[in-house]
């Protein structure tokens, strides 16, 4: 029996509920188009969208956005040549994107989290899942240590670190995306939280409380692993789960360079 | 005659008049106090505020909120001991915490902008000077020539950079502190901006818009300096103004090292 893009939607969205406000739509395609083959991402960039056709999936699962906003506000690039040759490519292929954000993110524990948990090798480690951050008691390792542990673990070439590199930690409080800001990330470190490992963050919220906790004599540091780096480990899960799911489908998990490189 | 904080602050406020809704207030200390000393800093740290009070400092002039949060939110903080101690080695000193971001944005030019782009000796090559951006037309470099022009004039160990580093590059668009972001920095590339150079920005708008503008075979680059790194430039040019406004008075501009360390 044909599986529809519906049907596939439906299984993802039924642990969550419905959910009345999400940014979780069908960006582009038919929802009664049958299922070829499945990727997921972290991001729909232009060259995973070729990707994904040339592996003849036509649903292509992306945690964010297309076109760069979180809202899909797209006003200010309706005349962009960027915009109008990606949206190009994705009428022409007739893929259907799925943005799987918010119903992911409600999974308990949060499906972005299980990934990167997994990705690190920490699973037996973790003390508790809140639906926003994890609580892990890791062997003690210095900040630098960690830092490098992490990248590996990762496959990124970087991450950016505030706070003492040779401190002792062994007490983490884990968020991934953009949830490294001050009203998320600092309540984490009175509860004796060491290190506080991110995706991404205001530059002057829970960094510079790093900087005055350490400076005070207290020992703190901060982690940004990257937006990107911080949630792909948990698009790469999806894609095993879907599989799963859907044995008779192919299932692809297309994954990006950091989009950044230090100079 | 005694000059006070009020005096101070009336001065620097009006050449903009007055805001109706701004975070530029004053967030410690007595209003009539007489002014002993003044320091301009991008933010209030704990190591600034004593390097200030030591140096006979009275006001204090920061950029950005002294408790991490851009909205003065320390609903979160009041049983932190970081948020404790440091409140208390402002109360111990009396010294007056004035923030001065909005109005100093609303200088024209912006008076960040004026000292960020001094600090990297580009005041000849502007083309035109935006409320939210500067434009400049400068000799020809590649992307990491520029890079690394940018890090060696604005003293900071790295900057992060999308693109295609071996780019020719000479229409640029600089944006200062939290600019970066897709709905602000996307429209300027087009307008043949060839690279953008801001303080911060979210990671998946304006840095993946780029990545998709050169998979498309596109010359486009974005480097992020860092929030701080951007901004501290134009705090140490209104130590100067401030300088010539008051001679009379010490003044002072304290920096800060980089927030985030590269591992």
């Amino acid at each position: 029996m044909a599986i529809r893009v519906q049907d596939i939607l439906n299984q993802l969205m039924e642990p969550v509920g419905r959910l009345e406000v999400t940014v979780d739509t069908l960006k582009s395609g038919d929802p009664s188009m049958e299922v070829k083959g499945i990727a997921t991402t972290f991001m729909a960039t232009h060259d995973v969208i070729q990707k994904a056709v040339e592996k003849g999936v036509n649903l292509l699962i992306t945690h964010e956005g297309t076109f760069y906003h979180h809202h899909d506000q797209i006003g200010h690039l309706v005349d962009d040549p960027v915009y109008q040759a990606k949206q190009k490519l994705i009428e022409d292929s007739g893929i259907a994107i799925f943005r799987f954000h918010d119903y992911w993110h409600r999974y308990r524990p949060d499906g972005i989290m299980i990934g990167l948990v997994q990705s690190l090798e920490w699973a037996p480690f973790v003390t508790e899942n809140r639906p926003a951050a994890t609580l892990l008691t890791i062997p003690s390792i210095t900040v630098k240590e960690l830092a490098l542990y992490v990248k590996n673990k990762l496959g990124i070439s970087f991450v950016r670190v505030a706070g003492d590199g040779s401190m002792i930690c062994t007490r983490i409080g884990l968020l991934a995306g953009y949830r490294g800001g001050g009203g998320m990330a600092i309540p984490l470190f009175q509860e004796e939280v060491d290190v506080i490992i991110a995706g991404e963050g205001p530059e002057w919220e829970t960094p510079e409380y790093v900087r005055d906790a350490v400076h005070q004599g207290r020992k703190k540091a901060f982690i940004a692993l990257g937006h990107a780096e911080s949630e792909e480990p948990g698009m790469k899960y999806l894609a095993e789960m879907v599989a799963a799911l859907f044995p008779s489908l192919p299932v692809h998990f297309i994954s990006e360079d950091q989009v950044f490189e230090v100079m």
